[in-house]
């Protein structure tokens, strides 16, 4: 992949969703340096771990990155850390409570800087995915009908969103750079990533006309009709008829188009509106449940899909990490081994892109000063020796 | 905000993913043509609509797009659409079987197209959000320790990455053209998207390596500390201690220090590292929940932003809705009246941009064709009267 070819980004973040943009950006060709405290910042042991220990977080959303590990409470690090950032021109990060890291300070080394930093919210307070997605309500509409309670998803989908948005304002602002010769600082707040990612569906402005919650609804598709059915062999499939066509590949597929006919008279309801299937959900799942229970998943798999039905089979963990797809591909992760690694889902001209290993923390420290900075190996002897550089 | 000033997008698209990216590539400056048959496409009605019927999903997603309606089932309604395709160099869409619109075909028009087509599957086979989450085993670790079935979760999350990796995508190759005069051909599925994301976060890794499904864990946050609880009034917050910091502010302002100090001896763990915090989670949680259960919101409001501990209070859906947040808006839209909007979180210098509303289907299309292609109201006139515009 080479369109970011030529590009230098780095990078001084963790967690997900700032290291998830910059894994992005060196798919795309980008030389990314991720510069971290010696030791490691907050996520560098994150669960899930290998049996070894390392961490197969950090591990998965640090590939290709070259690591650069520097003392920054020390002023010889940080002014090692801003000519870096100065030489790139292009820089993400999500610290709190470092001044010397701020755009006015780096934009004085390099006035066309691209700065995106991220934040939990645009007042500069802390959010995490967790935080963010209870404060925008979506724990209050999921889950089953007879649960009081919210229920929290465990994808930190906020912090998937928000990786991408970043990549997106990086590459707008470059974009601008390549044209007017203007750098531009990008502020991010991943609770404003989640507000307005649920304004843009129009659930607040379904909130707003009907003032009360939405009421929850389990497994059902919200407006349509989708829902999880059980087949004989104890296997779950989700079928979903969004469409007309799916709605009547659905009825044909499982002999159901007189039934619906005669129910659509009986209930005054017209079934080819996703307004009306999803009013009576709960009927259209009871009248199609005994068909999925009287085969199996084989069976079901084959006759939905020679009816075009839109379906999904509900997999366990274990057996998507089996998955030969072709996004997919296996590493040699140094400290973990062989493990499941994903390509870019972006294919350029008919080709994925391939898939790389984490390097070590502080790896590349010496070839990135040496290289980028023209520093000479005894001066790195001796940041090494005064701890400056790890 | 004007990065993308002068450049011009056509989108042939549907439902969330796609029409989600156009949104943000026009709140970046860029004038966005959404193609739409006449009458609209699937999208059109989807829920949730306003009292009045009109779609608050659709106006939602296709704010500040230009729309044009056309009837591409005609050789001339293609012949239009393909020149206003070639006219502005940018493409995105999500359509099955119309090889008029394939890159090959585009590209003879323009040889520097950049062309983004978004899938279901890699393969071409239809997809969407609910499918593919049941497909990469969100749903089985989601919901409480003793649910067996999967939970589904109702926030569209792969739309929504999805629509940033398409923004990503055109944006990096815009910024090649830019250097080099190439086009590209990119193409993306959604199922790609999602394999992609659990694999990045090291759960497939996990998997692999445990051989079984990671067991459900209701509200908890994985691999570290989070959870809800429940407040004297009846409300409930979310409580995170990622770091050692959030650990520690959180043990102080509920006076817990000596308790878990004398339990890590107990019970043999150190509390500073979130691995261990994880496996007595409900041990944790049951130490906090008296503290939370005895003070009103306000008050732990007030105790835990004073400690500075990392929180978040779960809202209803009404109540986002009237949050005056910078990033949300409420705009006039037509044929809905003062609706919440939001704006691009992204805040370039400093600004968050303006919000708008949708046009109404077709508004645009006399407007495009006179101006883009140059037709005259002679030829507008005739086209209408033949059912090629709408």
């Amino acid at each position: 992949m080479t369109a970011l070819d030529g590009l230098r980004v780095i990078e001084c973040a963790s967690f997900v969703a700032a290291p998830s943009a910059c894994l992005m950006l060196g798919q795309l060709g980008a030389d990314v340096i991720r510069v971290d405290p010696i030791g490691g910042a907050a996520d560098y042991r994150r669960w899930p771990v290998a049996p070894g220990g390392t961490s197969l977080y950090w591990t998965a959303l640090n590939r290709g990155k070259r690591s650069v590990a520097v003392n920054m409470r020390a002023d010889e690090g940080r002014e090692l850390v801003t000519a870096l950032i100065a030489d790139a021109g292009v820089f993400v990060d999500n610290v709190v409570g470092r001044p010397w890291l701020s755009y006015e300070n780096l934009a004085a080394r390099r006035a066309d800087l691209i700065h995106l930093h991220l934040q939990g919210r645009a007042d500069g307070s802390p959010a995490v995915d967790y935080t963010v997605n209870a404060e925008v309500g979506v724990p209050t509409i999921t889950g089953g009908e007879s649960e009081a309670a919210p229920v929290n998803h465990v994808l930190p989908a906020w912090d998937l969103v928000t990786g991408m948005t970043v990549t997106t304002g990086v590459l707008a602002a470059l974009y601008e750079r390549e044209r007017t010769g203007e750098g531009a600082y990008l502020e991010l707040a991943l609770a404003d990533v989640a507000l307005a990612g649920v304004a843009n569906l129009g659930w607040l402005g379904e909130a707003q006309f009907r003032g009360t919650e939405r009421p929850k609804h389990g497994n059902h598709v919200y407006g349509s009709f989708g829902i999880d059915f059980e087949t004989s062999d104890g296997q779950r499939v989700m079928v979903v008829a969004l469409t007309e066509h799916q709605w009547a590949a659905l009825r044909k597929v499982t002999g159901t188009q007189e039934v619906f006919s005669a129910l659509e008279t009986a209930l005054n309801v017209d079934l080819n509106l996703e307004a009306d299937r999803y009013r009576i959900r709960e009927t259209i799942a009871a009248i199609l449940r005994p068909w999925f229970a009287d085969r199996s998943l084989a069976e079901v798999s084959r006759d939905l899909d020679s009816a075009r039905v839109l379906w999904g089979r509900y997999r366990g963990m274990p057996e998507v990490a089996a998955d030969p797809a072709p996004v997919l591909s296996t590493v040699d992760q140094p400290g973990i081994g062989e493990v499941p690694s994903a390509r870019s889902p972006l294919r350029w001209n008919g080709k994925y892109g391939e898939t790389t290993t984490a390097a070590s923390l502080g790896d590349h420290t010496d070839e990135v000063f040496s290289e980028v900075l023209g520093l000479s190996g005894g001066e790195l002897g001796r940041l090494h020796d005064s701890g400056i550089l790890g």
